[in-house]
């Protein structure tokens, strides 16, 4: 059944969302379909943020292995919706994101999804360890060891 | 990590998808986020067939509360993806989904997903109990008892 | 072939465009498919902001029958679009909106779009005059008469 | 504006679409951002069959320097629909792309779009003529002369 919240804590990493037309349903709620597009854009932009490189730009990639979603409520055309992003785990080769949507008016969290993300390299075609100046980079914004 | 593979055993309800070259991204791969475009797809034609009624029409919709997902393999545009749908469970208002996307030539699944829905009563507005000629025909059509 | 630019004049109506990763196709451009979903973003945030009032609604919607773009220069993900909107005529049933998308940055224009809707009343099923008091409040707003 | 409807005359290509839940917006009716996605679907199938290979991969791409876009009847989840299309004109460094979707079941044409593409090369960046065996094969396959 839908897990209990994520721990509260701090997420640093705050992206505040522009809700498109397009994305609103025959029901006038937001397509489910689409949070994970917003999921998508506060991934990318905590990767920019933090590692100060494009992740995407060279042979090294993250790859979504594993998704896990809960919904509580739904989100609406004109609902201020922000995506709060923070990396919760580093294992070898994969790290663990913590991603939730909160409604800025009622600070209701309206979803939240745990995605296990793989480094992989696209030249030599298969999942590599992760750089260690991107775990100290990560830490470091975390404030918090993710290692153990 | 990734979830062993769903047990085999039948999957009746099954959905070739056109991939839109729009699904497409920069590693030409089909981005993640229409996958959940293409289980949607197979979840509505599902629900028609085994229910013979639009049960997007009425006032009782079903609600995605929870969304598990793993990626094995990438999809790129031109591949031939089937999605294969099945009702795994049915509780007292909520019921499980399986589904699963083939690649209908190699015959591998690429990627698979578990889905919680919820009976909602839009007028009421809140979650009610699962019909019982629906929880009849879904039985009949997976020929199994998915209560227990 | 590609026509002019529209002619110089003012755009009242300036709208900041959050591009997603999901937007950018296999050559690292946005998708010209998604430009349709900004200006769409641009035109309901004109219309509630000028009409003070969700045209979307009630039974009177505007419905657009017709769509003119011109694609100039190529958008990729992280530049920082603006659309602008601006009503140029009023007619008995219908308006014409213009629309273009400005590189925040380099001030260029990289497509514009002219798009002419028509009033629909959803009850009746079939089009209607464009209400008096939207006709004012638009010249109003673009500070010309739009009806000759 | 609405444009008259194309000529009647030959559509040899017909790609039958896939209508998505997510296409629909929250009036029922497919939302006109989707008609552009199908349409592409449509270029990019037309231009695979005709010329043999995949436009798409090397260094020559077609690009979209303008569209002309009417509307006639709205689209609903479940339509059966047909994306036509035909290159109606070749020129120098460019060609011009005839499309209609059509309704199977009532054989009414819903919309039409008329798209100009320009042959790119990516490696030089600039506009460069169009193959002497593209036009060949395209005016084979049309069974006309397009480039008077």
């Amino acid at each position: 059944m839908i897990g209990p919240q994520f721990d509260e804590g701090v997420f640093r990493h705050r992206l505040p969302i522009q809700i498109r037309f397009i994305d609103v349903d025959r029901f006038g709620h937001v397509n489910n379909n689409y949070y994970f597009a917003y999921y998508d854009l506060g991934k990318q932009e905590y990767l920019k943020e933090v590692l100060h490189e494009d992740m995407m730009g060279g042979d090294l990639v993250p790859v979504v292995v594993h998704i896990d979603a809960d919904f509580f409520v739904p989100v609406y055309y004109g609902d201020n919706i922000v995506i709060e992003t923070r990396i919760s785990h580093i294992g070898e080769k994969s790290f663990v994101l913590q991603q939730r949507a909160v409604n800025a008016q009622s600070e209701t969290t309206v979803c939240q999804c745990t995605t296990i993300m793989v480094c992989y390299d696209l030249k030599q075609n298969c999942s590599v360890e992760m750089p260690k100046d991107y775990r100290t980079k990560i830490e470091n914004y975390e404030n918090a060891n993710l290692s153990k």
